[in-house]
C-alpha cells in the first residue's frame, strides 16, 4: 500500500521578502519521512486572502494531509484562519472552548485578554483545536487541513500533538554514500542500478569541498533488505 | 507603476524528504526585494515530470518571471530540461553552443565529457543559455522561466547573470522597530497605523527570546519618506 500522502503551505510576506528564512518546512520534512507520509508538495504564499483561499483549496483536494504555518496571530496581518474558514465555505467565530484557553492563560499574567488576543479564539464552525502549550493560542484542524502557528517553537509543539492522529505508512529508510567523483563519472553506473531497483529511490546530491567535485548518492526505500542490496552494488562500484 | 511579479519552483526530492535544507528560496528573496520584484510564490515538487509540467505551466501564466532550482545535472534523477521543454511544447536536444561550452571545460581535465554529462548540453529549442562561471554547465530561459541549478554557489552565480537582463521595479524600502511586548498589546494601535499608511506594507513577526514575548514590526514600501513618518508614529506609540 503506498504511503499516505502530505503538502504544506507556509502564509507569510515575510517569507517571500527574504527577511525571514522558513525553519518549519525542513522540520516537517524531517518528521514526515520518520512517520511514513510523503511530502509531496510545498507552497509559500503571502498574506493575501485569495491566494490563501486557492492553496489551500488546491493542496487540500491533492493530498491527503495538509499542513499550515503562520497567520494566526493576534494583528491585522493574522489572515490565515478565516481565509481557511473560507476555503471551506464554513463561518468563523469566537468558540467558548479557545475563549476558555485564553482566559486561563491571561488569567493572573500582566497581559490582558483584549480584543486583539480573542481574534486568536476565532474557530472555523466544525474544526478540531491543536493544543499549544507554549503561548495556548490554539492552531486547529479542518477537514484534512492543520493550521499551526508560524513561530517554529509553537509549530514543532502543535505538529507534536498532531502528528500521533494520523495514520502513517512504512517509514522511509535511507542510506548515504559519499563518492569523491563528478557526477558526470557517476551518472552512468548509477542509471543501471536505477532501472535495477525500480521500487528505490536513488538520487544524486553533488557538491562542490575544497575545490573537488563529489556527490552523496541516496538510496531511500521502505524495505531494508532491498536499501541493503542497492548499497552494496553501488559501493562496489565505486570503491572508497 | 506596480512592481514586476515572480515565482520561484524547487524542484528536488531531498528537500521534501527533509535531507536537505533548501537555501536558494532565501537568497532568491532577498535579491528580488533589493532589485524591486515582488517574489509572489513559491512552490516546491518533487523530481516528478507531471509535476514539473504542471507547477512551470501554472507559474508561468500566472507571473512576470519564473526562476526554478534544481535537477539540471548529468544523473539520472535530473529531469528538469526535458520537463520545461514539455511544458512549453518545445523539442529538446544537444545544442551545438552548449556542448562546445562543455568540450572547452572538460578537454585538459582528468574529467570526460561522457554521455552522462553531454546530458546538461541538451537545452529546448529557442532558449537563451545562462552562463554558469562554476562548472559549465549552463542554466537556460525559456519564455518567461530561468532554468537554474540547485547547488547554491551555481545557483547564486546563474543568479547574478539573469538579474541584470529583468526590468525590475522601484527598491522594496524596509524599516523595522523590535518592541518588547506581546502582539495582543501591540495589536489595536498596530491596525490602526496600517489603516491609515494603506500605501505601505506593516507586519508583526512575534519572537520569544529568554522566555519574554516581544515582535518585530517591519515597515515596507518604496516611498522612503511615507516609511519614515509611520516607523516615527509606531515608535512614538511604543517607546522603548
Amino acid at each position: 500500500m503506498p504511503n499516505p500522502t502530505a503538502a504544506m503551505l507556509v502564509i507569510g510576506d515575510e517569507i517571500l521578502s527574504g527577511r525571514t528564512r522558513d525553519a518549519n518546512m525542513h522540520f516537517l520534512a524531517g518528521e514526515l519521512t520518520k512517520a511514513g507520509i510523503d511530502l509531496r508538495e510545498v507552497r509559500v504564499v503571502r498574506d493575501d486572502p485569495d491566494a490563501i483561499v486557492a492553496a489551500v483549496r488546491a493542496l487540500s483536494a491533492a493530498y491527503d494531509t495538509v499542513f499550515t504555518s503562520g497567520g494566526i496571530g493576534p494583528t491585522h496581518d493574522d489572515i490565515t484562519a478565516e481565509n481557511v474558514a473560507r476555503a471551506f465555505g464554513r463561518p468563523i467565530a469566537v468558540r467558548e472552548d479557545a475563549r476558555a484557553i485564553l482566559v486561563a492563560h491571561y488569567a493572573g499574567r500582566d497581559q490582558e485578554l483584549n480584543e486583539a488576543r480573542l481574534r486568536m479564539a476565532r474557530i472555523p464552525e466544525g474544526a478540531l483545536l491543536i493544543d499549544n502549550p507554549i503561548s495556548a493560542a490554539p492552531g486547529f484542524s479542518i477537514e484534512n487541513v492543520h493550521v499551526m502557528a508560524g513561530v517554529p517553537a509553537i509549530f514543532q509543539a502543535m505538529l507534536a500533538s498532531v502528528l500521533p492522529t494520523l495514520t502513517g505508512g512504512a517509514p522511509l529508510l535511507s542510506q548515504t554514500l559519499e563518492i569523491r567523483r563528478g557526477e558526470g563519472d557517476i551518472a552512468g553506473p548509477l542509471s543501471d542500478l536505477a532501472e535495477r531497483y525500480p521500487d528505490l529511490s536513488i538520487g544524486s546530491y553533488p557538491f562542490i569541498r575544497d575545490g573537488c567535485y563529489g556527490a552523496h548518492i541516496v538510496i531511500r526505500g521502505s524495505d531494508g533488505g532491498r536499501v541493503d542490496a542497492a548499497m552494496t552494488e553501488l559501493s562496489g562500484l565505486f570503491p572508497a
